[in-house]
C-alpha cells in the first residue's frame, strides 16, 4: 500500500508528540512493507507566533512571541499587499519545515530512514497568491525517488513555490490540502488525516452525548457538514480529494482505532438517508421589508455584498405584493455590521424607504446524507420533529443532499438533539 | 556603487534592531543611488536554540529551547551522520530565512522595497557536505533582476543546496561566507560586515588599552591575524575575499563610522612592517622525550594525529643526538587530552621509551605584516622586546609575513603590550 499520512499542530506540538509521531510511522511503514509519505503542520501555536513577530515587528514592538503559543489564530497585520504577503510567506513556513526536519531526524534515530521534503523539494507548484495560494501541478519525480529508495517522506505542509520559486502558502489548514494533493499527486491508496478526535460524528458530541462514530461519508456529504468537519479538517482538502478520487480517513493520533474513511459516493451510500445533522451559529439574519420589486433589485443588493468579499448563504424572496418584497438572507456573523453599513448607502434601497433589520440570534441546522436523492419526505419529517417541540422555523433552503433550517439561536441545541433522534442517527445502519 | 552588507545575530537580534537594520538599508540604498545586496544571519541565539531542540528531540526530552537563547555554541548530537546532518541543515537553515523575511518587511513597511531570498531561490550552489559545505558556484540572474527591478536584496546567510536540491549550511559563521561569496558574484564594490565592534584592531584593546583601529588591512594580515578576526568575521570568508579579490569593511552597525577595510595587498601596505600583534591562549604544548631519529618517526606522529582530524600548529625538533631527539608542537588545547592519548598507543613511542609531556600554561604571540618580506629583523627586535621583559621564550616559528612565539601562559598579557609597544603600534603609519 502507499500511505500518505498528515499530521496536525497538536500532534507535533512537543518534542513526545513528534516521537510519537515517528513511532507510529516507522509502524505503518512495518505493517505490510507500505510506502509512506508523511505531511506534517507546524508546532501547534508556531504560525501564530510567526505572524504576532510580523505584527509586532510593523506595530514598532518588541518580543519574538514566544508567549503566544496556543492562543487563537492571530490576523496578519497588511493582508492584501503583495509584497508583505510574499514575505509572510516566506517566514511563516519555516514553521513547518521545522517540524518536518524534526519527523525525519527522530524517524531516522529510532533506525528507520526518512527524508524531509520542503519549499521547492516538494514540487508542489501554485499560482501566485502568496499567502492564500491554489495548488496547479505537482512534479513527484523527487518523491519518487525516495519511495524507491525505501524512505518515509516527511513532507512540510501548507507551502508550495509560485512560477517564479517564491514561497507560497496555501492558507489555513493548507496542510490537509497539501496532504490530498500530494496523495493525488503519488496515486496513495489512502489519504489518513491524524488528529486529536476519532473521527466524524453523526453530530457534534458534546451537544448531543449519543451521537455516533461514522465509519464511512461520502465526500459531498462531509462538505455539506462543514461545521462538522471544521474542526477535523479544511473543507477545501475535502472537495480536492472528491475532485481527484482521493479516500481520505481521519482517525486519532493517539489510539490505532478506525476512524471515519471520507470516500467517493457509491450505491450502498444512497439506503442512508441522513448522514448527519449540523449546527451552525456563525450566521446572522437580514431582511430588507418593501424592497421595489423590480428586475435588478435583488441582482444589485447581492452583487454588492459578493463585491465587498461578504459570502451569503441561505436567500428567501416572499410573495410580492403592491410591487413591494420582503428580502431575507443570512451572512457570517461577523460580517452582519459591514452588510449593514453596505446596504443603507444603496440609494435603491434607501429611496424605496427599505427597512433594514438585523438578527444575530440565529442559528441554521442542516440534515445531510445522499440517500436523500433517492429518499423524499425528508424536510416533511425535520419539520414534524421541530413542531413536536415547538420549534419556529424561520427559514428554509434545500438542496440535492441537504435541508437548512434558520431557528432562534436558543432553539439551536434542542432542535439538533430533536433531528438527531427523528433519523435515528445514533443507531448503525443496518 | 554595488553594495553588499552583511548582518550578524547580534544585529538582528531583535525587533528594534531588526528596524535599525531596516532603516540603515534604507539610508545606504539612497546615498548616491546604489544596488544593496544584504546578507542575515539568524536572530542571536536562534541557531542554538533549534540545535539544541534537535538535542533534546534525540535524547527523549522536552521543550522547545525557548529557554536557551544567548548560551554559548551548541554541539549538534549526532554529527558525522549523514541524514542527521541533512535534516539538522533543513532544521536549522529556517533561522536565517526567519531574518531575512522580518528585514524585508521592515524595509517594505518603511516605503523601501524589498524582496527576501532564502535556500534555493540564492542559487547558492554547494557541494554535498551537509552542515560544513563548501561553495561551488552562485547562479546570479535572479538576484540581477531583482537589482534591475530596484529592490533591496535580503539574503538569508549560512545557507545554499545541494546538486540534489537539498538544503546544506556552511558552518558555523557561515553568513560571512555567504556575503563574501554573494559579494564576488554580482561584483560587488564593497562587502561590508557590519558587527557589534568598530573594526580590527592593532590588538585585543581589553589587554591592551592604546590598541589602535586599523584602517586597511591585508587579508593575509587578516587571516594570520585570526584570533584578533574570529570574533569579528569567520577566517573563512576572509580566505574566500583574497581569493576573488572583495574588498571588505568591517564596521559597526551601531554607528556610520568608517571602520576597517580588509584589501588586496599593495605595495603602499609593505611601508608597514607590523600590522598588529595577536595572543592565542587555546593552544597546548607537547613533548615527546627521546624519539628514535630515523626516517618515519615524525610522519608516523602526525599522521596519526591528523588521521583523528587534530591540527597540529608549531612544530620544532632539536638536533638529534645518540640517534634520539625531543620533538615538540602545538595542538588546539580542547584536543591535548585525545591527542596524549593517542600517542601513548603509538608502539613506535613507547617501545622506544619516550616519554610524552603536555603542557597547558603555555600562550602563543603572533606578530604579523606584510611588510615583514621586506625588512629584515622583525624577529630580532621582537625576542629583544621579550627579553627585556624577562619573559622566556619556548617556541619560535616564522613564515614569511609572521613570528610567532609560544611563552608561559601567565607572561601572555606582559608580552603582547610589550611588543605592541615595540613596534609602536599604538601611532598611525605615516
Amino acid at each position: 500500500m502507499r500511505i500518505v499520512q498528515k499530521y496536525g499542530g497538536t500532534s507535533v506540538g512537543s518534542l513526545a508528540r513528534i516521537r510519537a509521531v515517528a513511532q507510529r510511522c516507522m509502524e505503518t511503514k512495518a505493517e505490510g512493507d507500505n510506502e509512506l509519505l508523511v505531511v506534517v503542520s507546524a508546532m501547534a501555536g508556531e504560525t501564530d507566533r510567526l505572524i504576532a513577530m510580523a505584527n509586532r515587528l510593523l506595530d514598532g514592538g518588541e518580543g519574538r512571541g514566544d508567549s503566544l503559543a496556543g492562543q487563537a489564530w492571530v490576523a496578519p497585520k497588511r493582508s492584501g499587499n503583495a509584497s508583505y504577503e510574499r514575505e509572510l510567506s516566506q517566514l511563516i513556513s519555516t514553521g513547518e519545515k521545522v517540524s518536518a526536519a524534526m519527523v525525519a531526524m527522530a524517524i531516522n534515530e529510532m533506525g528507520g530512514q526518512a527524508v524531509s521534503m520542503v519549499g521547492h523539494q516538494l514540487g508542489l507548484r501554485t499560482d501566485r497568491r502568496f499567502t492564500n495560494a491554489r495548488i496547479q501541478a505537482i512534479e513527484s519525480e523527487r518523491l519518487e525517488r525516495a519511495f524507491e529508495r525505501g524512505q518515509i517522506v516527511v513532507c512540510a505542509g501548507f507551502q508550495g513555490i509560485d512560477p517564479e520559486g517564491n514561497i507560497t502558502t496555501l492558507g489555513r489548514g493548507g496542510s490537509d490540502t497539501s496532504a490530498v494533493a500530494l496523495a493525488a499527486a503519488v496515486k496513495a491508496d489512502v489519504c489518513e488525516i491524524l488528529t486529536d478526535v476519532d473521527g466524524v460524528f453523526t453530530t457534534d458530541p458534546r451537544i448531543v452525548p449519543n451521537a455516533r462514530k461514522l465509519r464511512r461519508i461520502a465526500h459531498e456529504e462531509m462538505i455539506e457538514l462543514a461545521s462538522l468537519g471544521a474542526k477535523v479538517l479544511q473543507i477545501r482538502s475535502v472537495e480536492f480529494a472528491m475532485k481527484y478520487g482521493v479516500a481520505l480517513h481521519v482517525r486519532s493520533s493517539l489510539n490505532r482505532n478506525e476512524g471515519t474513511w471520507i470516500v467517493a459516493e457509491d450505491r450502498d451510500m444512497e439506503s442512508v438517508v441522513v448522514r448527519g445533522v449540523a449546527l451552525d451559529r456563525n450566521e446572522a439574519k437580514v431582511t430588507l421589508t418593501d424592497c421595489p420589486d423590480v428586475p435588478g433589485t435583488v441582482s444589485t443588493i447581492f452583487q454588492t455584498l459578493g463585491g465587498a468579499g461578504i459570502v451569503v448563504d441561505m436567500i428567501i424572496q416572499n410573495a410580492s405584493r403592491n410591487e413591494r418584497t420582503d428580502v431575507t438572507f443570512t451572512v457570517p456573523e461577523s460580517e452582519l455590521e459591514r452588510a449593514g453599513e453596505l446596504l443603507r448607502e444603496l440609494p435603491l434601497l434607501t429611496n424605496a424607504g427599505t427597512e433594514i433589520l438585523t438578527d444575530r440570534d440565529i442559528c441554521k441546522i442542516s440534515i445531510v446524507g445522499v440517500g436523500m436523492r433517492t429518499h423524499a419526505g425528508v424536510a416533511a419529517k425535520a419539520f414534524a420533529a421541530l413542531a413536536e417541540e415547538d420549534i419556529n422555523i424561520q427559514m428554509v433552503s434545500t438542496s440535492e443532499i441537504k435541508v437548512s433550517v434558520v431557528v432562534e439561536e436558543r432553539y439551536g441545541e434542542l432542535a439538533l438533539r430533536a433531528l438527531h433522534d427523528a433519523f435515528v442517527l445514533d443507531a448503525a445502519p443496518k
